[in-house]
């Protein structure tokens, strides 16, 4: 049995998850949070339930909830995507960005990514065939930063999709409108594609605003954009997101999404869409995470682990070299099993072994966990 | 825009679905119940909602579930498959079969697909980058049967998997010993893989026994047996299915599946979970459906079609040969547009155009909509 991934053994954020659980440690690792969703929603789905949408929906999505999604879309960044044509319902984000690589990259065909990159995107790029072209942010004393001159030069005509992540998953880094240009720039006048994922998007701190790549028109023509409801509203568990893209890429994206999963629980989607009639939930969240983010820095500042910035996302970078010389994934390992505290090595996002003495932590988590996870590790 | 898939339009279902309800005909045509589930079965999914299950599940699957999964295979077929290492739960059978598809055929390698064939089966092998090979079911007077001599000459070094489907969609079609024994005798001594496709292995009738093929060892070593609980449960809208198969093709199917879905909904899991605890809703099954067959066959008998066996599955074909001479994709829209009852070509399930003048009706519906498909189908 010849393997179609040789690379890949099971994801880092199980693998934490199952050290966290027989260690008995707080899981700062996986992101999910350990609080339950608003009733109401629940409510909402399990009357849907009841009133018996058990059965197949239309393979793009419930209208009403495809309706939800570009009302939400075009109030908050200002582009009208078409409900029918244009909003695909999916099983969660990651089938969303398998789905819209599988449906545009051609054997051959090169897709820009950049590093530290969410673990499915380069196993989902071989899968379709493609070359994965890996470029990494730069790090200094501001954290995080893309090098758009050095994504320009990786540019050529095999060049199929450009991949960007905003706000980013592990490192928190947000993209400004001057990021948003300089990619602008690269792709005008070439048929380069972007996929933007943008699971957090309302997860975003300090009264920045998400620079969706939808909010510009040009870019906007040639993207696709992912998000979660899971992330949104604290569902993991329940795997549901969407893809906007414009008709022509969402024509192609359905062909391969009805032959994936084909379309996705029925009365969760009811659910969501009279969830959706009231924005405040989403609205919300912004606050009710920087609280969250703000109380665990706080309680790191006095530690010897150094803060990056962690300006949207509900991950938290820091530097342990003044405490450690360990690898990322054995200090990782070290911190769940000695000290009870679950993280996510940064290195597990790199294709090639690249270590800076970072781990990720999750804040979407109770006080009272986040608390606990503070006592341990200033115990450090 | 280059298409992945470019012959593929909207799946047949989603297209006789659409003008079934424009035209307001009684839709026999996509397969799913037109009653709802046990309430018993969404009871048990609220409850766990509303106990907290809403953060991920573990990558392949709920642990109760699988347990309970491989209870029932070994109850029912005599094959123990571990749960830990064996048992996936996939986001249906369709992601299960393309999963299984990705994650063992390579560019170049050939699948043989026996036709009339499901329509997702030849894109889910062409976005693999492999090859599909078709070969057609013989149909006489006993009804269609597979030409097990046409597969042997099919095969040869590039031969990596043989597609197999009982009970047969659209053909209803149910393999006998026999017809394991010659799939046995072609793969002997060879690594050609086997993608069993059982959807519908508890609609099987006449006290025929479901030939599943993890009864078999020697072919249990090698398959991927994929099922569903939208068709067995009668929720076809909550899209969950699992995929069983020896550890080392488990391996390679979670590799895939955990960047394709990474999981299922964890409430949905733990309630089919509980409710497979009582196998009587499974074992009930066949005498349930074989009840609407028979209603609706005798309700043909008079017609001017000629009714074709129907040993499993929820669907019948009828050879209308003598009605009319039209395509059967144009007898499909007549009748739903003129005569308000929706069918589907079986043309649709071939890659080459092939007219033999048979339409499949599915008879998962309430009684009272059978008899109102049976008086309109007797104005014909
Ligand atoms: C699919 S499990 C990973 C969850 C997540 O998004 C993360 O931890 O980065
Ligand atoms: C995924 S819609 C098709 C349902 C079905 O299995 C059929 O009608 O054959």
């Amino acid at each position: 049995l010849r393997s179609k991934l040789p690379k890949v053994g099971t994801t880092i954020f199980s693998v934490m998850s199952a050290l966290a659980s027989e260690k008995n440690a707080v899981n700062l690792g996986q992101g999910f949070p350990d609080f339950d969703c608003d009733p109401t929603l629940v409510e909402l789905v399990a009357g849907a339930m009841k009133s018996g949408f058990n059965q197949y929906p239309p393979m793009p999505g419930v209208p009403a909830l495809r309706q939800a999604i570009a009302g939400k879309i075009e109030h908050l960044y200002g582009h009208r995507y078409d409900p029918a044509t244009e909003i695909t319902v999916t099983a969660g984000a990651t089938q969303g960005l398998l789905t819209a690589i599988m449906c545009t990259v051609h054997p051959g065909d090169e897709v820009i990514v950049i590093e530290p990159a969410y673990d499915s995107y380069v196993p989902a790029i071989e899968l379709a065939g493609g070359t994965p072209v890996l470029v990494q942010m730069e790090l200094d004393a501001n954290g995080y930063s893309v090098p758009w001159h050095k994504i320009a030069a990786a540019v050529n005509a095999r060049t199929r999709m450009i991949l960007v992540n905003t706000p980013h998953n592990p490192t928190g880094t947000v993209l400004t409108a001057t990021d948003i240009q300089a990619l602008a720039d690269i792709v005008r006048g070439t048929d380069i594609l972007i996929l933007a994922d943008e699971v957090y998007e309302h997860m975003i701190y300090d009264g920045a605003r998400h620079e969706s790549i939808c909010r510009h028109p040009e870019l906007a023509a040639r993207a696709f954009i992912v998000s979660s409801f899971g992330k949104t509203y604290h569902v993991t568990g329940w795997k549901i997101g969407y893809v906007a893209a414009p008709a022509a890429l969402s024509a192609e994206f359905r062909k391969v999404h009805q032959y994936s999963v084909f379309t996705v629980n029925t009365a969760v989607q009811h659910g969501i869409a009279n969830y959706m009639q009231n924005p405040a939930p989403y609205l919300e969240l912004p606050a009710f995470y920087q609280r969250k983010r703000d109380l665990f820095r706080a309680g790191l500042e006095n530690s010897r682990f150094k803060l990056l910035p962690a300006d949207g996302t509900y991950f938290i970078c820091v530097d342990y070299s003044a405490i450690s010389s360990l690898s990322e994934a054995d200090f990782a390992i070290w911190l769940t099993s000695e000290i009870g505290v679950a993280a996510i090595p940064v290195s597990a996002f790199y294709q090639s072994p690249r270590e800076s003495g970072i781990v990720r932590f999750c804040f979407a988590k109770q006080d009272q966990t986040l608390q606990q996870a503070l006592q341990r590790l200033a115990t450090i």
